[in-house]
């Protein structure tokens, strides 16, 4: 029986995995693939205290592994697949084993967004991408789309320019979300064309991309455009389904908490990308993690 | 005319500078005296995530400097005396200086509480610190007190074991609030005496500190123990007298935000240590002002 599990290996649970470490709870940190989460999806990071010029994410989240690693923190590989509460306590059940403990920490993160167009899922992997880090150095001098218009979109554009010859990006309004200095690096980088309020329509190709059908939503004109890939950045769905009606959730399946990180159900807390929140950063995630073990940990000690 | 005024210049303040400047925001910081705030009365910082060892406390506000350096965010020694919203823009009024501004953003962080006891005002700075930091070296194998419960009176009590030959930690109840491996490393430390259910009545001493009056609270005896200092560690109280009745504030005068930062003031956000929260932690700190300039941003672009 563990005092505390903690579901998710990214900045909110490695910084939950902190805190708890340091209030001696006998933790379990469970995380289905790499340590991480989310933002390994990045190649650096510029804007978390602490590191001028930036910091590569590995490099981060390995910095955070062994702090947590310093407090004897338990790190398991498994898939989170329920959480059944049953006289006060919790069962966590993964795809091989079960764990329990007397309170849960969620931080399982959210993944990409698909735009749920013709083409998308057949071109997975074959030119579809949600991740330039990952499949950048793949379109070499290739002319690739980028979708999107907030931070993650035009930050990904300006990376996927090392690589490919052209990016295009397109975005459904008439001007970009993203924060004025990535906006500035963008309008100045040569290989890039911005295509406003435009949407996309259909990702052509059988085998690979070959081409995307976008639609000015303006003039509502149609045309192909040959591209060798397309990245999507258009927003984060939670990894929540596993939860299932437990906790209360919004209509996007975002978990609700208060300020203190409890959700609806007593003993269970939620922190980083998976709740409803305004921002989400890896330094508000961390920021979560440490709130959500510091009650965590005060609610073992009413127990 | 500034878009954006931080108010102080620690963690907060700091983190708050590097989204606005991100936003290219036209920026003023304004800090009354070193840049960091609270957290350079400490050392060292082991719950800073990103840092496994710990990271010098003046070394991470240096870095944390560097970045919004790296932005052309501009920073002024200034103490704040007041705002005054004048016509949808605010006038932050300094003892020198008066800046305008379309937002504010109050990061004006917190100072240690006093003891309120007799002796006290009298032996400040002869032998009575709020900085085991600042004056630890002074107290080379002298006796000495510390007063407090919590993670920054433990962690200070031990640091502070460097020099004394020895300390005395007394609390008022007969279990301390500081996290366990801090409580570990202090029940270890050989240097340490631990009172418990006591209380200090009056620090005794003329020109220089010389004992500490204290009283057992369970039998009510009293008892006048020889020290050459006391050091307080029971809280914090917020740097807000500043702002009047201009926004709303809780009894202990920390300003009330929602989730978001915003204050009762359309335009005005608080963040950090100043605000009312369950967790004063550098991380939470650095959070708070990164939400802040987040939405002082969005409130801006509708202006």
């Amino acid at each position: 029986m563990y005092d505390l599990i903690i579901i998710g290996g990214g900045p909110a649970g490695l910084t939950a995995a902190l805190y708890a470490g340091r209030s001696r709870l006998r933790t379990l940190l469970i995380e289905k693939m790499a340590l991480g989460g989310q933002i390994i999806l990045s190649p650096t990071i510029e804007n978390y205290p602490g590191f001028p010029g930036g910091i590569d994410t590995h490099e981060l989240i390995s910095a955070m592994r062994r702090q947590s690693e310093e407090l004897s923190i338990e790190i398991k590989t498994e898939d989170s697949v329920g959480i059944i509460p049953q006289g006060g306590i919790f069962k966590v059940k993964g795809r091989e084993e079960e764990f329990e403990a007397k309170a849960v920490i969620v931080t399982s993160g959210a993944f990409p967004k698909k735009l749920n167009i013709p083409g998308e899922d057949k071109l997975i992997a074959r030119g579809v991408s949600y991740c330039g880090t990952c499949d950048g150095p793949l379109f070499k001098n290739k002319e690739i789309f980028v979708v999107g218009g907030g931070d993650k979109a035009v930050e990904e554009a300006i990376y996927l320019t090392r690589f490919a010859a052209k990016v295009r990006l397109i975005h459904r309004r008439d001007q970009l979300r993203a924060s004025k200095i990535l906006q500035e690096r963008l309008f100045e980088n040569k290989k890039v064309e911005i295509l406003w309020n435009t949407v996309p329509l259909e990702i052509l190709g059988e085998k690979a991309v070959e081409g995307l059908k976008i639609r000015n939503v303006k003039d509502a004109s149609q045309k192909d455009i040959t591209a060798g890939g397309v990245f999507v950045f258009i927003g984060i769905h939670p990894n929540t389904e596993f939860l299932g009606n437990l906790v209360k959730k919004d209509e996007g399946g975002f978990v609700l908490t208060d300020e203190d990180m409890n959700t609806s159900v007593e003993g269970i807390f939620a922190a980083g990308d998976c709740r409803r929140k305004t921002l989400t950063q890896v330094i508000t995630a961390c920021s979560d993690g440490a709130i959500a073990a510091f009650n965590a940990n005060r609610y073992l000690e009413t127990k």
